[in-house]
């Protein structure tokens, strides 16, 4: 099963990259399959620290703002408990993993991680569509150098439905941000 | 906010009804605002009784099932606390609520309730791409007849691809059923 969270790692000054990640999960959450691209800076803070925190949150202006590298501010973090790293504070529960083993053959890695320590903060919202929508807009806007401009369009325009029906504040202004940066990206 | 769960109410015998609903919800979850139709059991449940239970879950295959009126048997419950009522137990959370008013000049009624009692029982998953998109076929499932078909293939083709890349068996169950019952719908 895949789950959308987001990660935090550190790099080698102590500095936090907080990036989204979709890991394969058992029900369990004991392991994580962590896919970071080679490129990315959560693979190059994974390989050099061989620890992290994976969280799920409800929060998606955080996640939509992290996928196109447009984050405001650092969200308030408090240190792990187990691991060098930090937990986002308004996350819902996190998950401190240590790296067993780190596949690098291909561009998308493998990271096998395992879990060392987890907590929950509070409750996630649930199935709210608008929210739901955003995580599906925020994965088209990191794909749109592999995706056609029309297909992004009718998939957006489809998503845009349900958002306008559904959406709280925080959902609408995710979708809007994410709406603005694939517009951007079309007529650069 | 609409947020998506089940609920359930108590006919004048006590047999219990099953329902998917998105009731407009603030963030406290102090007061619901629901939205049956006239026709349906739960708005005359409700009508009568004046309680019910909310429940937000991430068991799609129940939703599913309900929403289509395919419930194989009543999940296990238990007695409501503090109303006459049924909870489900592998809910994540559920709000006992009483009645404050009905609306009923439109076919999809207005039914304004407080939350009496909440209680939390296991964490909600996250984000989890293929079961939202169980919700979504859910939704498509309950419009047929209102809904242009070619538009409802369309949707679910796109739905269909992101279960095959995310579903665990559960969702894959409950996507199978959704998907039998629309081509039975389109058939009939």
């Amino acid at each position: 099963m895949i789950l959308e969270g987001v990660v935090t790692t550190l790099d080698e000054f102590g500095n936090v990259n907080v990036a989204p990640m979709g890991p394969i999960v058992d029900a369990s959450m004991e392991r994580l399959l962590l896919r970071p691209f080679q490129t990315s800076t959560t693979f190059q803070n994974l390989k050099r620290s061989q620890q992290g925190v994976f969280h799920i949150t409800d929060d998606v202006l955080l996640i939509a703002q992290a996928a196109i590298s447009q984050l405001k501010a650092q969200p308030p973090m408090f240190a792990a408990k187990k691991i060098d790293g930090n937990v986002i504070a308004d996350a819902c529960r996190w998950y401190e993993f240590v790296v067993e083993s780190i596949g690098e053959t291909e561009i998308r890695t493998e990271i096998e991680a395992r879990v060392v320590h987890s907590e929950r903060l509070r409750d996630f919202v649930g199935f709210h569509r608008a929210r739901h929508a955003v995580i599906e807009a925020a994965i088209l806007a990191t794909r749109l150098h592999i995706l056609e401009s029309s297909d992004v369009d009718r998939q957006m325009s489809h998503l845009k439905v349900i958002v306008d029906k559904t959406a709280d504040e925080t959902s609408q202004s995710a979708f809007q941000l994410l709406e603005d940066y694939i517009v951007g990206y079309a007529e650069s």
